[in-house]
């Protein structure tokens, strides 16, 4: 058995150096944060092991979408699969909107009458809908035959005048998944063409193939969740299908015992064969919005 | 001001009569569970108002797939969202499989080597999967034409051998929208066929305009969420593009603070136009497992 | 393997029959709150069984004041362990004040201003520690020799003009517990006779005996917890210096991963020798306020 | 309007440089972190403020001990409340135990069979009962004539063997209560002498006056609780009868719906009279065991 050790703080410490220092401990909070990290490295660096990353959650709206684009630039992630919310957020700031520093106590009628939509204590400009209807009308055309969801995104991506997670993805060749695509602002963007009599051919089942076909082919597959919802369980099915994951990290504030896929610890997924019983896993009970910085700043110094 | 009422517990009350007494302290768990059912109520009896049932987690694993069937029967809801995992558990169910009563405890390496897949203290037996593909393999021709995943999903409901959550919205003339599909056991079954060279038209982005126009053409709506994710979201999202609630109930566990859209309160809505800022609505901080039950004993006391 | 049954909700169904169904789904929310109203009944019928329950929380500003009331009064537990906070609660209703309906979203200036103390979204008038005051005053010489806290409680309640928890308790010689009464109203209204001058005997570890006794000498011990903080871990660590128990429920929304004892499974008690190995025991997570009239009302249909 | 800053992470970014980036994001988790770091700074910069701690949880176990010793040594606190839980992990490491890296997952039975008591994912060894005896029984003499909780602690911090929070706090004069002493395993090993006959003045009321002077003499106060529970409770009464909190920053991971103190948002405290209407304050919804080192070596940068 090995002791708990007592962290020790000093001065000036870089981020990696406080993360090592937590992981020292061994357990709990600290313990586990280390742990995440130590995992995160060790999958990003194992050539053989393709890493599926799931965002869920409010990440753009909370300052996340730079540390993202980071991760997909240096090629530490080979899938993202994420919410239409979130890359409505991210086309939004890539057609040059900002979300807003709120409060959660705001008065929401009177946020809906300066076309403010609430996100908790961030807000984002209602007009950015106009923004973005403008962006898919005036370039429908080069969606209009994309048969799967990733190819759609990723057209998005190659078209947006600025740097954003969807172009990372396109000119990293990272593909990107979002099942639920029609059940966010881009999706609603798209209905309003086809209101309008234009037609998508954009098949509902058609992406799932490639990432099934990716973590078939892997020698090894590694899984980064922030977040629960669809992206979690798109990548769990996934290597439930093809091959068990052998790292595992999870970074939730989701509860397990209503038993929703969203707050179901890693290790149930050894009982689905969607984890491997002797993979390298932590769940991190953590808001993404925390954890995600420092595990990124901490992988920054470890990682080349 | 009103003052809290100190409730009092009388033998053999019925469930509706421990309801209102609940309602009647007017605050916290138990004055929120008791304005919880006030307002389904007051939305199921207001013959004006579509009833838009958003439902997420672990609910038929739970055992509350009879409850929500006769939800669908009695008509008190007019529109369903919801995952796939719940209408592959509801399938199986169908397809004469059963979810087994187990432990948060168990071993997953031993349930996966006995085909037993965990739902946090809840397994399923493996083998649903082979039920699923037989069943989709054999009736593939009736749903290759289908362009709407509701229409698909009437289709299955319409094929399922015995009562179910999709036959009850089929023959009660409910849409049914999930638009995850692809994120599920079912969706996996439809890849299959189409891995096999078998084609499917369903559009990724087809269901938008029922949905939108069920909401648009209504004169007034009320939303019910047990749980979050896209199910909650995709309804919210049809409010804010048609006509605001102004009816709403939400049972959840996730937390608000993380911003992301499942944990998010009610209130919030009113800032996107997703919520009538005069509307009835309440957040009820529950299980799901737990609440369902009683609010659905309390509203059959009331209604007819 | 038992299968999941499936909830079927009749018409006019009494609360124990409603959460019979629940319990017959066998997992989860409603398993579980089946299973604790069966252990609750199993304890509470045992008669070599002494039950301690705990008490944690705002149950007296969310209406849960009579249901307590009349636990004690049945003799259904031995032992109540609970905050300083609930007993001021009870006080000032048994003197005469009233809490009252309000909302988490108030401007907490605004209710300052009126001498209004928001505890979530119930309000405690200010006035009631000029109350509490005059009460503690004019009984003070009553007070004075009291070394033990339970003693002291006991006097409290005997001398409380109206039924409270602290009348019941002492009308039915249960003892009541309360290791941090400082830390309340009431300590305070103590506080401000010594800071004139007057003196008081009560030990900081002189109830520690009897609770440690009851537990001792019982033949069998039971534990009901709703919400954690020190009544619950009190009433632990005389389960770990006596008699582990036998059964236990506990209700709570704590998380247990940060390690905290509010939040901490039953079952790690095991391992401090809290809990006996093949005792009966559920983790119930739920608001307090929602299970508590729940299973009181299911086990005043079972019992007697 | 100030929009929200997307965070940019260096390489060797110190621990200071990525909370203030993460500051910069203005809101939500991230914003949050460094509004709590810098409105620590102000309060321990302001010396005109007292500053009052309170600690509750399993932040021994976690490997937060020389943290929490280093912030007393530094006299970046003024007042330390705390649970008897934590003092007794700290008497135990002090006198030469450690605490255990463990699983959540571990037999329960099994390791009290191997006397090891589990605190989530660590262990403590059911030894340091016996140490803590014969160290509280040696130096009875010391004890029994203490008026206070505070006095106790002091003389245990001053007979401690080795540097423990117990000796900083009385090595630095600074006042640690603990008002609920008896709920704790120092608490056991006191009653353990009484049960011999021994005797001891600790009276239950005494250390208010304390802990309210303090207060009440300060120019400006402030708080900082990480945990809930009887710490912040204590803290925030003497806030309420003294001098109104000018700053807060809370860390927890208890939800505010259910009512209880311990997941009351400090704005709350506004209409109690606790915390002045314009304190600057931040609740930080975050395991400590996760919040505490990042805030600690943020402040170490900052501060002299």
């Amino acid at each position: 058995m090995k002791p708990v050790n007592q962290i020790k703080i000093k001065k000036q410490m870089s981020v990696n150096g406080l993360v090592k220092q937590m992981g020292s401990a061994g357990v709990l909070g600290a313990g586990r944060l280390g742990k995440a990290v130590n995992i995160c490295e060790a999958m990003i660096k194992d050539k053989q092991c393709k890493v599926f990353l799931g965002l869920a959650g409010s990440l753009v709206p909370g300052g996340m979408r730079k540390i993202i684009i980071d991760l997909i630039e240096n090629k530490w992630v080979d899938v993202v699969v994420t919410t239409g919310a979130t890359l409505t957020h991210d086309l939004g700031e890539a057609l040059g909107y900002r979300h807003y520093q709120g409060s959660a106590d705001a008065n929401d009628a009177e946020l809906h009458r300066k076309g403010l939509d609430r996100v908790y204590e961030s807000y984002m400009p209602n007009k950015i809908y106009e923004g973005m209807e403008g962006f898919i009308a005036k370039n429908f055309n080069n969606f209009k035959d994309k048969k799967s969801i990733n190819g759609l995104l990723w057209e998005i991506g190659r078209l947006t005048p600025s740097k954003s997670i969807l172009k990372s993805c396109f000119e990293s060749k990272i593909p990107i998944f979002c099942p639920a695509l029609s059940d966010s602002g881009i999706g609603l963007m798209f209905w309003g063409q086809i209101a309008k009599g234009r037609a998508i051919k954009t098949n509902a089942f058609e992406d799932m193939k490639e990432i099934i076909d990716i973590a078939w082919t892997a020698k090894r597959t590694g899984v980064i969740y922030f977040g629960g919802g669809v992206p979690k369980n798109y990548i769990q099915q996934a290597m439930q299908f093809s091959k068990k994951a052998d790292y595992g990290v999870q970074v939730t504030m989701d509860r397990a015992e209503p038993g929703g896929s969203s707050g179901a610890e890693l290790k149930e997924g050894i009982s689905w064969g969607k984890m491997n019983p002797d993979a390298r896993f932590v769940d991190l009970i953590c808001d993404s919005n925390i954890a995600l910085p420092i595990i990124f700043a901490a992988l920054k110094e470890r990682i080349k």
